[in-house]
C-alpha cells in the first residue's frame, strides 16, 4: 500500500519541521501556517496529514517518544548488572547531539503540556515510563547484591530519577556547562554511592 | 516621589497578571494585549510601563527571581551546619503552593529562554547562582567535617544541583507524585549519603 507509506512517511517530515521550528523558534512559533513552509507544503495540504495544530504537536512529540523508546528496546546488555544498568541510564541522558535535540524538543513539549490538555496524557506516560527505568536500575542491582543494605528503595528510585532529568536539563540549558563527560562522572559517582 | 511608586506597583501588577496567563493559558497566549486584559488596564497604557512584549517578559521573569532570592536573603540560620544546609535547600524547592506557582512560572520562562534572547541572560545568571547555592552547601558541609573523606566536590556539587533542579521540575510536571513530602525525604537520604 505505497500510498499510506507515503502519508506516514509525509507526517514524519512534517513532525520533524515541527521540532526544527520548536528548536530553533521556539514553541510560540509552532503555528501549522509555519510548519507548513518549514516542511516545504502547503497549508491546505497540510490538512491531509493533521486536521489540527493540536493533532500535529501531540504526534511529533510522540514521535520523540517512540524514537527513545526504540533505542531502548534495541540495545542488548551484555556487561555487568552494574555496567548494563549505567549503560541503559546513560541512554536516557541527552550525550549525543541527537539525542540533545531530542530532549531540547520534549522539554518545550513538556513545558506547553502544563497547558495543553492534547499534550499532558502523552507527557504523564513517559514521566511513568521513565520513572519505571529507574526503578528497573534500583530493583536490579538490589537483586544483584551490588548495593548498600539499608536502601529506601521508593526513595532511591525517586532521587534517581530526579537525578536523571536534572542533569539532562541542566544539558539542554547549558550545554557551555553540563555535557556528555560530566554525566557520565555524576552518574558514577550516584551508583557507586548507592553500591556496597 | 508617589508617581514613580505607582509606576512600580503597576508594573508589578502587569508581571503578576503575566504569571496568572502563563500558568493557566500557557506562554503562548503572553501577549501584551491578553496581559493588559487580565491586568485590567488597555492595552493603550502597558505602554507607560513596558515598550515591548519582550522587556514585559523579561522584567516578569526577573520579579520570579528577585522573590526568590530576597527569601533567601531573609533566611536566619540557627540550627546545626547540617540542618541549616538542608533549611537552604527546602527554600529551593516548591514545597509551597507560592514557590510551586513560582517555580511553574519559572519553568516556562527557561524553556521559552533557549530560543529568546532577552531571557537568555537572566535564565543563566540563575542558572549560575543556583549551581552557587549547591556549591555552598557541598563547601560548608566539608568545612565542619560532616562529609565522607572522598567527595569529589566538583561532582558532587553537579549532583546536589541536578537532583534540587530535577526534584523541582518534577514537582512542577507531577505534583501528584511529587510533593513536599516526598522531596524533604528524598534530600534527606541525600545528605545522609554524604555525610560520615
Amino acid at each position: 500500500m505505497p500510498k499510506i507509506v507515503d502519508h506516514d512517511k509525509q507526517r514524519i517530515l512534517v513532525a520533524e519541521a515541527a521540532w526544527r521550528i520548536i528548536r530553533r523558534d521556539g514553541m510560540e512559533q509552532a503555528s501549522v501556517r509555519n510548519i507548513a513552509e518549514e516542511a516545504g507544503i502547503s497549508v491546505g495540504s497540510m490538512r491531509h496529514y493533521f486536521s489540527t495544530q493540536s493533532e500535529l504537536l501531540r504526534y511529533a512529540m510522540n514521535l520523540v517518544s517512540e524514537r527513545v523508546s526504540n533505542r531502548i528496546q534495541q540495545m542488548s546488555f551484555t556487561g555487568s548488572p552494574l555496567d548494563n544498568m549505567k549503560y541503559l541510564l546513560l541512554e536516557l541522558l541527552p550525550n549525543t547531539d541527537e539525542k540533545l535535540a531530542e530532549m531540547e524538543v520534549w522539554y518545550a513539549f513538556t513545558a506547553r503540556s502544563k497547558t495543553d490538555s492534547t499534550l499532558k496524557e502523552l507527557a504523564d506516560t513517559v514521566y511513568d515510563e521513565l520513572r519505571q527505568a529507574a526503578g528497573y536500575v534500583i530493583t536490579h542491582l538490589i537483586e544483584h547484591g551490588l548495593t548498600r543494605p539499608d536502601l529506601d528503595i521508593k526513595l532511591e528510585i525517586e532521587r534517581l530519577y530526579a537525578l536523571v532529568d536534572g542533569l539532562g536539563i541542566h544539558t539542554v540549558l547549558r550545554p557551555d556547562q553540563m555535557n556528555a563527560k560530566l554525566m557520565d562522572d555524576v552518574l558514577n559517582v550516584h551508583l557507586a554511592s548507592l553500591c556496597r
